[in-house]
Parts: structure tokens; C-alpha cells; sequence
């Protein structure tokens, strides 16, 4: 059996429950603040962005959350996911090591965004909500928001990314395929990107400036709300389908993880792999070891500060303690366009501090030298995000070639790269280059973070 | 069970064996023909091209052809397929039929060419071959083929149709991401190219060209050699892989189709879905009608001619009795690049010469309307290729609400539509129109076909 190629899940074995990880810690994370009064929100305060079965979600500390039958129907789609052997792999790199990924690439939207987008879309029907805003960066999370509301009947208007918008028309042609109407951000439709446009008329924008675009439509209208695609709490829950079913697989060939990793951005990925595996951690039943990999132009858990901070640009939502580079930074533009996020989920962010995961940060050009061996061997080609965490999964697999270690690695391809081979180009024409961080603007723009006692 | 969104099977159920559609026949289809002498070709005269290996099973007669290990090792890592019941489309259309599809999209190229590409490369690399040259339209069999080449070691030079190189360049992008070498077609590099673009020096390019610049470039040397991603009989053969799979999994359900539909540009994904089940009706254990749909403006069964004519522009290739609309026909350019094709598979035109299925041709727009359809509520994007099949698909499922008939429709969705959003764009601009077939360039290309007797 530990030969087989993928390993598969009966769509009776698909999860009837997410798993809400707050249920096992010591402590929960810290609560968002008021941007004014700096003062704890209630679940009232979110009330105009989201629907309260969502709001209930963020806030909740059970253990296990039902999913519903509307939203399990339309997971049958594409899950459950395969879980790869990464034979072709191991045997190129020549390691006794055992390489397993989650494979979240089949479904409609090509990544993992679509398990939240569409218990997301389902709760706000199901409340009558008629219209979703959202901001997206690469075009993941637009793309699964757009498919998603399409299975709800619902509508969707997408604030997508400036840059991305020009270099990646397509995905916006996925979106509008699906009925959504999409827009460039900065955008003239909302006050938040007015004043970007009217300083810098020429902005690529930012997924901070999106986020704002998107809150703001949400805001001005009674019967629309706003979707995030990473980030909160019931994101990370939804997610969580995915390191459950790992579970379920890597059982069926009797393997345990020695090591998961993951590639961060705004954190469900990583979240949704690694919670579930963090359960049985914490209870004793295995001892993996567990690797965040951020980009090092974007490393908000390795360089970033662990304090209050507003989710996107202009302020507008509530303040949460995160790691963070300061919500006005913005990322140099690197080819992971869903990694450009200037801060890290709470909750991730609180459990890096309790110290129940590692991180490291590492170059493009590393990533996408992964990317090609990965690509040549498995014939998946990898999103950008991804590599990231496959780059992590060879070295280590080309460390147990030194010690004969016969670990078994777990990792996450969270998304295929059919809509970014402009990435693949750029690499093979040897135009990537590694770029650092930016210290100095980070630093300028942590000035502009507001200082919360606590 | 009927209820299963996904119909999959364990790996342990991939076929062994390929199926030979020959063997079942009443009379063999008439022997290829050598373009100067028009006597009939021995299987000697492929040599230079093909390895014996694949020219062997070109003129087989046996039922069954084994499928080596190392080529089932390479199909694991996305066969079996699955079978989807199309449910959601099923409550869309308010109907009492059952519409199922294959999807082949889950290839590593995103479609079914890779089910040939593979055993190709293998069988090359056996004997010996150190490059594969091909042509390629749409860029699916240039996908398939730099994929299936990575695997086993192999050079690959592909020849793109120049409109394609130029309308969807992210084609070629993955291509040389799995190490391939891309020409837009015609090019200098050849003999053939050059004839081309000394009279049409803005040449978009087609099929035919291509094919005979990789043909030619197979020619002139010796360690490398030709692959055809459709047509012959070797690759048809291949394609059954998707059949094979297709009655284990109706057999799981316990559905029999009463319609079996396939588009059709060079024939073998139509094959690949219908040959098994045609083994199954001439043996009288099933009885489904069994539809091919062809574009409109490229109606090569429903208003071609049977007879000998080359596969090529140039007339290099040998002389096949094929559906054909001339051999330098080149038809407008619509969406469906893959079914840009002037003739179709010899063997698929003998069938149907011996009343085995029917043929009809569709408008693109049509086509789209249903791919529309079919993503707002399947999820999948598809190529603008199976829309042909899809669109065929809805008709008779919204007949069957006027019938109330529970008909069984099974159709082939062949890939994916990631690379192929610039037709959505113009789709949903309103600025694609129905392209109908041109009578008098066909008639003049009809008369340049060579006249042969028999």
C-alpha cells in the first residue's frame, strides 16, 4: 500500500466536521480591538461585514463545527483531495525519505481557497445576503469567491490588485466565467481608492488597498457583504478539511508526518494542514515537527513584530494582534503574489508564540529551482505560494540522503501555477532575483502602527 | 451510490491492457498508400519516424495490447480519472436524464493527450531515441508530449501553430518548464517552413505546416524521431485507457449510457471514450446511440470526403483514405484550436463509413453557451474542445425534460479551459461569431487532393 501514487478518500469519508483549534489551547488568542476605543470588540461589531453564523464561528470555542449538507454537496466537487506519494520525486533526489503532498489544485479554482468560499458564500445566502465584495491579490481567493457565489446564486464584485489585474488577466476572466464583475484596485468606486489615486496615480496596489475597496462597497449597502479569503478565524476553520483528511490518508498506509510544512501568506494554508495534526500533537499521538516558509521579501513571522495592527491599509477594520510589517507596507513585488500580505493571521500568530511551530523565510529563485525538479518529475506544476514549502520538503529530503533518515515529509501544494507561467518564464530566462525585505520601509511603515497597551 | 458526485477508482484497477477497436471489425480500414507509387506502405516505410515498438501496434490486429509497468507508473499519477455524475447541471437543467463525464483535465497537461504522450516517450526512449519532434495547435499534445519526454529522459522540439504561439504563449511557458524546445510555426528552421513564409510571410500557421516541419525535422537525423498526438491508430488505441475506465466506473453506479458523445478534431478522444463501449454494443451487452460532434467550421465528417489525401500540408506524409477536407485547407480560426484539423483518424472514418456512430456539427457559440452553463455549476472550466460534446449533452438532457425519458448521457471532457480564458473573454464580449465551414476554399482544396483508386 505505501506504494500507491495517490491516496484516496471515498466521498463518505469526507469530513462532517471542521476542527476549531482554539478548543485546545491554554490560552485563546488575544481579542480585536475597536480602532477607535481600542477597546475589545463584541461579534455586534462585525455584524455589517459578516453574516452571524460566520461571526459565531470567529468567536467560538468548540471543539468541532458541523459542516452543512449544502456546503459538503458542493465540496463533492473536488473532495476529498488526493494525497500524493511523491515517488518520481524521492527517486530523482535519490533520498530514502518519504515525500507525501495534499493536493488542493483539483478543485474548480485550481487552489485551496474554495473550502472556505463556499461554506462563506452558503452562510450569507442562507441569511439573505444578496452580493459579496472581496479583494484579491494573485487571484486565488477572487476566483474561489466568484465560483462559490455562482453555486449560491449569489453576486460577487472582486477589487483585484492593480499589478495582478495587468499581469494576470486571465484569472479576472475566470471570475467574470463564473458572473462576477471585477475591478482594478486601486479603484475610482470607493473612497479608499480614490485617495490612493489621487497620491499615487499610478499605484500597483496592494491587498491592503483591495481589502479596503471591498469593506467599503460592503459597508454601503445593506444587502451586501464582505468576504476575507485568509486571515480570521473561521477561514482557518474552514481549512481545516484539508489536514483532516490528510490524517485520514497518511492512516491508510500506516505513515506518520515527521515533518509538515507549509507555505505562509496570510496563514489558512498552513492553518488547514496543520491544525488537525497539531490536535493530535498536543494529545500526545504524534511528534511531528511543523515549518512555516514565508518569502523572504514578505517575512512577517521571521522579521515582523508581534503586536496590534489594522488588517488592511486604510484602517478600517477592527485591530488585531498579529505578526506584522506594518499595515501601509508594501511587498516588493515577487512572483507569490498570495504571500504578499503584510500581516499573519491571529491565531497563527498566537500559536508561533506559544512556540507549537518554527518559521524560516526563503528566496524565490530557491523556490522556483524546487518548482522545476517538482514539475519534471511529479508533472504538477506548482502555484508560486507552494514552492515555497516544496523547497523546505527537498532539503530536508536531500539532508536524510546524508543520514539515511527515512523521514516522512508532509507538505501542502496548495494551488497549481496554470495561471502564472509568467513566473516560470521570467525564472527560466534567469530575470528572478532575490529580493530582500525592505528594513527600511518596513520600519518606517511600524511607525505608523498604533500603540495598544496589551 | 447513484447519488456519487465523483465516481473514482483505486489504482489497482487501472487497465492493463489497451483495446484494439481492429479487432472487432468486419473488414480492416484500407491500407495506407506511399505518396508517390500509391501502392500500399509496408510498416518498414514508418521507420524513419516511428519506433518499431508503436509501428507494431499501428498495424495490430490483436484484441488486447499490454500496457508496460513503467507506462502505468507514469498514468498513476492522475489515472484512473474520475467519473463525474454532473448533478448540479442535472438540477439546472430541470431534467430526469443522467449526464455523467470523464474528466481527463486532472493530467498533469490538462487533457487527454498525455494518455498517449506517455506510452510514445516510453516506447521511444526503449529503443534508443534520444528526441521526440511534434507539432502542436492548441498546445495541448506540445504540453502533453514535453510532459511525457521529462519522464523518461528524452529531448523534445515542438512546433507551435504561430497563432496559437502568439494568442497563448502560457502554452509554451509549459512546455519549456518541463524542458521542452518551442518554434512558432512556420519558422526558418525547416525546409517546409520557409516554402511557407517566402509566399505568406504573416502566415498564421496550421496543422498541416506544422506537421511537416517536425516531420521534417525527425528526418534529419537519426536519433530523433516523430510523435502524432492524434489520427493514427496507435494513438487511438492508447486513448481507450478512458473508455476502459468509463464502463468499470457506469459499472459501479450500475448505469448503462444510452448516448455516448465526443468531440471530434483529429479523433482520438471521441475514440478513447467510445471504443470500449462499441466492443460492448457489437458484442450486444449494451445499445447506445454514439454521437460525434465536430465544429461547424471545420465539419470534417459531416461534410468532407472519403478518400486518400495526405496528413499534411506538404504532402510528406503517407496518402490515408480518411474524412477530409483537403489537404492545404485551413480553417478559420475558431476557439476549438484542437479541432482545427482538415482530415480525421483513417480509422474513425472507416467506422463511420461502416454506420457505427453519427456526426453532426456544432457553432461555437453554442458551445459556449453550454460551457457556461456547465461552469457556473460544475465548477470546471472546460477547453472550448469538449464544449462541442457538452453542448450536444445539455440538448439531449433538455430534451429528455420534454420526454421525460431518464436517458444515460456520457460525454468525454477532455481538459481543462485554464489556458484558453482569452475564448471565455470573447465569449462574454459578445465578439465571438458562428463561423460556418468555407464551400469554395474547400472545393478548391479538394481539387489539389491527388486522385487515388479504391
Amino acid at each position: 500500500m505505501a506504494d500507491q501514487t495517490k491516496i484516496l478518500l471515498d466521498e463518505s469519508e469526507l469530513p462532517t466536521h471542521w476542527y476549531n483549534v482554539v478548543a485546545d489551547l491554554p490560552a485563546p488568542p488575544p481579542p480585536p480591538l475597536h480602532p477607535g476605543t481600542h477597546e475589545p470588540i463584541g461579534p455586534e461589531a462585525l455584524a455589517p461585514l459578516f453574516p452571524m453564523a460566520l461571526i459565531e464561528q470567529e468567536v467560538s470555542g468548540e471543539r468541532y463545527v458541523p459542516i452543512p449538507e449544502e456546503v459538503r454537496d458542493v465540496y463533492r466537487l473536488w473532495r476529498p483531495s488526493p494525497l500524493y506519494r511523491a515517488s518520481r520525486l524521492e527517486r530523482a533526489l535519490d533520498t530514502p525519505a518519504r515525500i507525501y503532498f495534499k493536493y488542493e489544485g483539483v478543485s474548480p479554482a485550481g487552489s485551496h481557497k474554495p473550502n472556505t468560499a463556499v461554506p462563506q458564500a452558503y452562510y450569507n445566502a442562507a441569511e439573505g445576503v444578496q452580493r459579496l465584495t472581496t479583494e484579491t491579490g494573485a487571484g486565488q481567493w477572487g476566483s474561489a469567491l466568484a465560483f462559490a457565489a455562482a453555486q449560491f446564486g449569489l453576486g460577487c464584485e472582486v477589487w483585484q490588485v492593480a499589478a495582478s489585474f495587468i499581469q494576470k488577466p486571465y484569472r479576472a476572466s475566470m471570475m467574470r466565467t463564473w458572473g462576477a464583475t471585477v475591478h482594478s484596485s486601486p479603484s475610482e468606486l470607493t473612497e479608499a481608492g480614490r485617495a490612493v489615486l489621487a497620491d499615487h496615480p499610478d499605484s500597483p496596489g496592494s491587498l491592503g488597498i483591495a481589502i479596503s475597496e471591498a469593506v467599503e462597497a460592503a459597508m454601503a449597502d445593506e444587502e451586501t457583504k464582505y468576504a476575507l479569503g485568509s486571515v480570521l478565524n473561521h477561514v482557518l476553520l474552514h481549512q481545516t478539511v484539508i489536514g483532516e483528511e490528510a490524517l485520514a490518508q497518511l492512516a491508510k498506509v500506516g505513515d506518520t508526518p515527521d515533518l509538515i510544512v507549509g507555505c505562509t501568506g496570510g496563514g489558512s494554508n498552513f492553518a488547514g494542514l496543520f491544525f488537525p495534526f497539531l490536535r493530535e500533537k498536543l494529545a500526545g499521538r504524534i511528534d511531528p515537527h511543523i515549518l512555516a516558509v514565508e518569502p523572504a521579501a514578505c517575512p512577517t513571522l521571521t522579521k515582523g513584530e508581534y503586536r496590534y495592527d489594522f488588517g488592511d491599509v486604510a484602517g478600517m477594520t477592527p485591530l488585531m494582534k498579529m505578526h506584522t510589517l506594518g499595515h501601509d507596507f508594501i511587498p516588493d513585488p515577487i512572483h507569490a503574489g498570495g504571500l504578499r500580505y503584510h500581516g499573519m493571521s491571529p491565531l497563527i500568530s498566537h500559536l508561533y508564540e506559544l512556540g507549537m511551530f518554527e518559521a524560516e523565510a526563503i528566496d524565490q529563485t530557491a523556490c522556483f529551482e524546487a518548482a522545476l525538479t517538482f514539475a519534471r518529475t511529479q508533472g504538477i506544476v506548482p502555484a508560486p505560494e507552494p514552492t515555497h514549502a516544496l523547497a523546505a520538503a527537498v532539503r530536508e529530503a536531500e539532508a536524510c540522503k546524508e543520514t539515511g533518515e527515512e523521514k516522512v515529509i508532509l507538505t501542502a501544494l496548495c494551488g497549481h501555477g496554470h495561471f502564472d507561467m509568467a513566473a516560470y518564464d521570467a525564472y527560466l530566462a534567469g530575470e528572478l532575483s532575490d529580493l530582500d525585505y525592505s528594513q527600511e520601509r518596513v520600519a518606517e511603515a511600524m511607525s505608523r502602527v498604533p500603540v495598544v497597551d496589551g
